[in-house]
């Protein structure tokens, strides 16, 4: 069976409805899931496709929504949440660092829970420091760390490789070839991976 | 059980796989459903909304989503499928005309299977004409009558009638003051008919 690489922001709203329950509901479905953080900012005003922007109508049917499916997913919430990000991009680069290192989920978890549990927004402090720790990690040097060249260039080299591939939102679900956008679509990519057909 | 409201514009690609299926499949289920064609063009111009202007990427996406989930529900299709359509609003007003006058359903179908099945632009000849008559319509007058003040005026009310409701995008589905939008919403939509909430 094929695996599913999961292409996420930290800074997407509907992420978090995957986030918070991706692990367990692919576990059960016998599939293998790759987290792999990056940039969806810097494709979106690249593609000049930024959802939300100066569009209050969509704006609120988007957290209502989420507010629905949280509640069906059994997730706490509290709606709106910060949005949008301002570091949304040091966010993503901590994440990297952690998939790399074997702590990304867990930092990714914390983020979003403060995030969108707390009202803290991830990737600024209190939320990045906090959801550090938990993670088992020592804020300060991280932080710097999750700065370096080396990261920095990781993560773009991620951005292109999923916008290559067809990703322009978060969260994505990559299986060979196919791309599936949207929390809204993970049943359809656990379909795929496992027969390369939507039907059952 | 309350009814849904179907608010859709002939002009939405999406729209195509609810229309082919939504009588089916909500007679099925024992729903109720009112067909509401509005002119989600003027929507979504004046919201800034205007989905795959421009956005290559997520324009092909748009299609192999909607291949993919057309051969789901064993639909025909041959995309892409000309985008935009030139007579968005025109298309409408025959929709709202026959709907009420007992045609209208007859017409919406017909109108998007010329046009996503044999590539014939809805709302312009051969498919407006071709689909009138499918529908046991005469289309000189018809489109004659279509354009007349009152329905020119009775498609701009239903168009503030689901804006101000939140609805912002074809389709969408109504129940109460909830919105679901999209065809991978009308299952909620059901589901909130049923029980006023997303669970089983």
């Amino acid at each position: 069976m094929q695996a599913i690489d999961f292409w996420y922001s930290i800074g997407s709203t509907y992420s978090y409805l995957t986030v918070m329950r991706l692990d367990d509901y692919c576990e059960a479905e016998g599939i293998s899931v790759n987290w792999r953080p990056f940039n969806v900012r810097a494709i979106m005003v690249e593609q000049n496709n930024v959802p939300f922007k100066d569009k209050p109508v969509k704006t609120a049917y988007m957290w209502r929504d989420i507010e629905r499916r949280a509640d069906l997913y059994g997730l706490p919430l509290a709606v709106p949440a910060p949005y949008p990000l301002e570091h949304l991009v040091l966010a993503n680069q901590v994440a990297l660092l952690g998939m790399q290192e074997g702590w990304g989920k867990s930092f990714t978890i914390a983020s979003y829970r403060a995030w969108f549990v707390d009202g803290l927004p991830a990737g600024s402090d209190p939320n990045l420091s906090n959801s550090l720790k938990h993670a088992g990690q020592e804020p300060t040097t991280t932080i710097e760390r999750a700065q370096s060249p080396a990261v920095i260039e990781a993560l773009d080299r991620e951005t292109r490789t999923c916008k290559a591939l067809g990703v322009f939102g978060s969260p994505s679900f990559v299986v060979g070839r196919e791309v599936f956008w949207g929390d809204d679509r993970l049943d359809d990519a656990i379909k795929w991976a496992k027969d390369r057909t939507l039907h059952s």
